[in-house]
């Protein structure tokens, strides 16, 4: 069926930092003092962008800018297409801008977009809207978008699309290239048509460079290919992207439990999803729940920053109660209470270095069955030793601090066993939540920091009560 | 010019978790008694993988497994290409399989491989055998693999291939679609074949769903895309893959100065570069130089780590020297010493805040001249609200420790000021570094925590100092 969106393609630029230069430009005619002037000024810029690069204008301008933009972007004679660049936004600019909204703007935005773009803004649109636009989709799409809205984030039926070009395997390539000349587009990432029978089963692909380099007289079921990566909904996409990654793939057809097609995944998601999943290893590493907006509301940054440091508070006061039973040892030898928070310290980034290394191997499906044992051994064994010359070293430190050298070996001890503590831990908390089937980055740097902050202080003063005492 | 490589290809697998099956019956060949046996399963397993799935298998496994499958891999008889493999396996890996082999065995095994291809591998092979590669080149293949080595990682020049269609302006879709039946295989992800004029200048692109939705009969010239993101080959990597994530590209020309066609990017170099960057953030957050092979040899693992580790000793010793210098207020009020770690703590974790989300900002670009006042004020507002609020929770449990009313302004204030010291290191660290043209990341968590632990200590320790004793 041939695709009939016609949406003007705003061009692409030149040159990458094409937007970073549009911004400059913007954020100075917003400055001007005459209204006319500003609005002429931002149709002269914004117009000829595309919507991504529109999306990338907002999110670098203040709330206010933002809105006086969205104003222009929305009136009647604006030719950007408002709902592409509502797809491109981050969920809480989207939400602030959607806010600012009336139910029919919203509306005559968003109901051009296909079901699976449908499916990615829905969250944020009102009940009512979105009831509406579902109202005036076809059965198939509204399948579709009930279809796309059912999956978790993270799974493939998420984030495919239904722009799939299907051909039967009994023709010959003449009549592929007739059929595909009936389109006014095809569709965005298209790398391959997709064989089916008449019970939509997928029967292979034909990719476009088979279509291309062949003669037209071959059929179809000659030249496709048969043995082409088939993915499901209830997939996971990060696996589904490292697929990608692997093979180099354009696009891979998603099929249901019958075999039947229902969608695509194309490289773009894929990029998104790689993104994505980076981001969020970076922020949560950081105790951010989600990426913030550097003009968001002072409110939603404390809601997204202070839960985190609650809890690591909550636990270096646990960590320095229990640090406090030994308050008879420091009060008699006080050079102890500068001491301990180096052996605290160490053992936390020495465990943090292993659970970071042992998280992505476990990203990568490297650590298995057979090799976790080996995995152990070496762990121990580079804790042991970095621990013994940072032992001896940090043991000298604390000797030239209190002239006794006794503390010597009580010091290298101390972060001999504080290093083990953390590699033990930097192995065992991602390995369990791991084997639970839960994401084995998120809370593990907490934990870890808890314990080596806590046994570190444990262990050390401990050692100084047995033997400086 | 008809592209002639023919390479056998091998299949992707049908579903994404395949290579993870292949790995476990992999294992158990290997555990076998007789050779013959391994070597036959060896053969059935592997023989049919993707060259990525088989780089991927080797990574999974531990040294001596490796060397005996790479064994069989290089062997005569093996169909699967090695050259292709060793592009795949990550650079530590790598090494040590070609250290393995005879001068002759590597050249056998990457002779076939493209000149962009080459350059990736050339770092790790013996120079005596590279110059008989280079030998064996024609003029332009060498001309391209000196090009390809010249440039530093992160540029396009070094990503770009040379795996181009040319084709010129003058002519009609039927002269396209007939030339291109001429090649025995179209480029990897070439979604477009690009319009050059009689000097190799870049006039636009023809992209293949053009070719394929227009009538044979109309020219070039008047469907060609004149609009398109071109490159150079000294452009920023990452800011080429920002452009691809934001355009959804599959592939953009490289010109050089006087806009002549050089090489092309394509996308999935793009996702590599993507998840090259990611990985080398967590990795460095952690400290870590590069990524480690969990069979490394336990030397390079301790070069891997201990470098960050001593560097963190020092600062440590010397952040708990500074606070040594209150040894007689403390030794007065022995309690001080346990609540000066969470103090120090907070700052640190509350400044790696601010510094992820500055960090990100600047990735993205966000940040420019005008926002960064608006941006400063928003995260002293955030910290000073935070600081508050655990200052209250952080003073009243110690008061509840201490039993001393007056120790509560203390340790609220100074938890306020040391969160203070955090915000402005987190902003001030990476935006100078921005502002000089360094990687934002690198470092400054190690400076932020040392600023946070030496001023957490001072400013807690002589508060304390000037109102309790």
């Amino acid at each position: 069926m041939p695709d009939d969106r016609d949406r003007p393609t705003q061009s692409a630029p030149r040159d990458p930092d094409d937007a970073q230069h549009a911004l400059e430009r913007v954020e100075s005619s917003l400055r001007r003092s005459d209204r006319v002037g500003v609005e002429r000024e931002l149709e002269r810029e914004l117009d000829r962008l595309h919507p991504a690069d529109v999306a990338y204008l907002i999110e670098a301008l203040p709330t206010a800018d933002r809105l006086t933009i969205w104003q222009h972007i929305k009136s009647a004679d604006s030719v950007i297409d408002s709902g592409a660049v509502l797809l491109e936004l981050s969920d809480g600019v989207r939400e602030s801008l959607v806010a600012s909204m009336t139910p029919d703007e919203i509306v005559s935005a968003v109901e051009a977009l296909d079901a699976d773009e449908l499916a990615d803004l829905a969250p944020d649109l009102p009940p009512r809207v979105l009831d509406r636009l579902s109202g005036e989709l076809t059965v198939e799409e509204r399948e579709r978008l009930r279809s796309a809205m059912s999956f978790p984030d993270d799974a493939v039926g998420a984030r495919m699309d239904f722009e799939m070009v299907t051909i039967r395997d009994d023709v010959t390539l003449e009549v592929v290239l007739r059929y595909l000349r009936r389109f006014d587009a095809l569709p965005d990432q298209c790398d391959q048509v997709f064989v089916v029978d008449r019970h939509d089963r997928l029967l292979g692909s034909l990719p476009l460079d088979r279509l291309l380099i062949n003669e037209p007289d071959t059929a179809v079921v000659d030249v496709m290919r048969t043995d082409l990566l088939t993915l499901r909904p209830e997939d996971d996409a990060g696996e589904a992207a490292q697929a990608f990654e692997r093979y180099d793939l354009v696009s891979a057809p998603v099929v249901d439990e019958l075999g039947r097609l229902v969608g695509r995944l194309s490289v773009n998601e894929v990029v998104d999803v790689i993104r994505e999943a980076s981001e969020e290893a970076q922020l949560s590493a950081a105790g951010l729940r989600e990426e913030e907006d550097i003009f968001a509301p002072v409110g939603e940054s404390i809601r997204n920053r202070a839960p985190w440091l609650l809890l690591n508070l909550v636990t270096a006061s646990i960590a320095s109660f229990v640090a406090s039973r030994f308050e008879h040892t420091v009060g008699r030898i006080v050079i102890l209470a500068f001491l301990m928070s180096i052996i605290a310290g160490i053992g936390g980034n020495s465990g943090n270095q292993t659970m970071t290394l042992i998280i992505r191997a476990l990203a990568l499906g490297r650590i298995g069955g057979t090799n976790v044992r080996q995995l152990v051994v070496k762990e121990l064994t580079v804790s042991v030793l970095i621990g013994l010359g940072g032992g001896v070293i940090a043991g000298g430190f604390a000797y030239l601090m209190s002239g006794r050298l006794a503390i010597w070996p009580v010091m290298a001890a101390a972060m001999l066993a504080n290093m083990l503590v953390g590699a033990a831990l930097g192995m065992i908390v991602p390995l369990t939540r791991a084997r639970f089937g839960k994401d084995p980055a998120i809370g593990s740097s907490v934990l870890l920091t808890f314990a080596t902050d806590t046994l570190g202080f444990l262990i050390f003063l401990g050692l100084a009560t047995m033997v400086l005492l």
